[in-house]
């Protein structure tokens, strides 16, 4: 039995993905014994990626009044009906591995890194959210933000590939739009301005990194390939290719490609 | 058996947010099964707003070494005690249905908006830092912070109408005073200068807007109905109907009513 | 049995730290007898500071797929096996004590400060990862930042007498080193540039105090003494002694012991 895409499109290898994950919890369970009976049942217990996924989130989005058994079957179901939801998961994990540094196993992505799991929980609050299923997706953004300290409105479209890092503290608004490999550190804000309904959130262009406590507010476009300093404060468009930085943010490049150095 | 204010001066009638809480929360379990017994346990299983807010409250807070029953019992003491908190409450969820362009319903805020239900949990604890009773004042300050992300010490004065907006990463120091109508988004700090005691926390007037990320720090006044933008940080008194902006902020506006769009 | 260290070089006397601390329980469940059943499991159950410790970070650790009992025994572990683990934690609760103008007790450090947990909490993660024990090491950073909200690398350096202040979003990357007697506010990054390897985090000197909200970026180092304001983005080394703001920060005064106004 093999539910795997196999001679897909996408770079990435499902099944090898799995398979390395399954190794690598394989290898710790055996150097490390007390890890053993937590990588079984996160890990080994589990037949592909998307049930190990899906218990991974129910088991942290859980409480007192909401079953980790009700949360596991909400997932898996959202799993099966729409399976690029786990195609993209691969490409947040590969984006992860590619571009972190202190990070060498898809092991710890898929358990370690709540900036992971935020964008997987709310990959799923996003597709209640289509289904007119709003209750129930809202009470996902909210144990999202209180478990991983990350607060997606459902409402909000985010591309694969992206990375948030370390996570703690992001808010991304109902009309905000990240297309694919985005990497945004923790602290960053894509808000709205004022108490205007409608189209009010920021527009993230392919390939864009955001610094650590950046705040990007309104319905502007930052352009692809750009990048935006620590600590800035974003209230106009942005071009593609150029860096950003200060409050308010101004152009420092424009049209060339940029360092990484500002992003972390 | 009614125990509300009928005929208050306040424009909030309780017991029509309460019946609208119960009709939202009725809704909600037909539209989503899965809800079902969640919503009756947090909402349709109460008598009344403060019922369900201890339940709510307790339930978030409770720990392992802490009873959700002695909570319960704590919070329903207080709301018994001083009815006024049940009245600040119903004043908060009304200012987030007011301003928040992304909420609906009465239900989501009790629920879900944990900035909400930090407010309302520093109230009771509060009002056990002035009854003396400091320990457990600053026990629920420390579970605040823990489950909510929001550190705002027991002795702070916090008045009716305040939303503290995603609330991740804000901190509220001891002497601050928050007027009425205030709106905080998350990241803002309200902190001391140094390590001196006594009065050193800024004093925020009514309808102030205090954007992502901004700092204010020392025993300053920041006037009503001034503005605040994303990622300021204050250091000198600013003046009523004014904007702010900047690292050290500046005033780009006074004496005129702002417009709310620095303030996401 | 007396396991603590007598006449030692270090100031504090732990003896008379862990016998302060059970008279300040003793002194709160007398008075709040809703307390006594939490202070007794934290701290009276216990027979010294190292036990205590273990208990509250298990405690505070544990989830559903990992026991307190394997947290417990691996807290203690560490702790037998290196004595210097409780000493530094001592030297940070009194760091606490003689800084933060909001606590009297060290039972609100050992119990209440999430950056006082967390940091013990790192250090044994940074004992772990030292000792080649990395899943387990990664595991408990993971931890941390779900449940205190303060990401450490286990990699990373932190000397003694270290105050992370109410603790919110502090990211720390892997090749960071804190020296002695620093004080660091919520939000502040100690983080690394772009994607490259090798060492390429910040270096703190001793006496340093960094503001809330407070990026640094890189392999720079942060002279003894200085003083980051809130707020600022520092990508540059700084001097001993002196004071930096703004983004980026910019020097305001140099080799002058600075006013401690600037770091809440």
């Amino acid at each position: 039995e093999n539910i795997m895409i196999e001679g897909d499109a996408c770079p990435i290898n499902e099944n090898v993905v799995w398979q390395t994950l399954c190794q690598e919890a394989r290898a710790d369970a055996n150097s490390e014994p007390a890890l053993a009976s937590y990588l079984f049942s996160t890990i080994l217990a589990h037949r592909s990626l998307e049930d190990a996924l899906a218990f991974v989130l129910a088991n942290k989005l859980r409480s007192n009044v909401l079953l980790d058994s009700q949360l596991l079957e909400l997932f898996s179901v959202q799993y099966r009906r729409d399976h690029s939801l786990v195609k993209k998961a691969q490409a947040d994990m590969q984006a992860v591995m590619d571009r972190d540094p202190a990070c060498d196993k898809y092991l710890q992505i898929l358990l370690f890194f709540k900036g992971f799991q935020a964008i997987q929980a709310h990959r799923v609050a996003a597709a209640l959210w289509r289904q007119d299923r709003k209750p129930l997706a809202l009470l996902l953004q909210s144990r999202i933000s209180e478990i991983f300290h990350v607060d997606i409105h459902p409402g909000a479209t985010i591309g694969e590939g992206v990375m948030l890092d370390h996570a703690t503290g992001v808010v991304i608004g109902e009309t905000a739009v990240i297309e694919n490999n985005v990497s945004i550190l923790h602290g960053v804000t894509l808000g709205g301005t004022g108490t205007k309904d409608g189209d009010r959130h920021p527009k993230i262009g392919s390939g864009v990194v955001i610094g650590a406590g950046v705040t990007i507010l309104g319905n502007i476009k930052v352009g692809a390939n750009s990048k935006i300093g620590a600590g800035s404060v974003v209230l106009q468009e942005i071009p593609e290719n150029s860096t950003a930085v200060g409050i308010p943010a101004r152009l420092v490049k424009v049209g060339t490609k940029a360092e990484p150095s500002l992003s972390m």
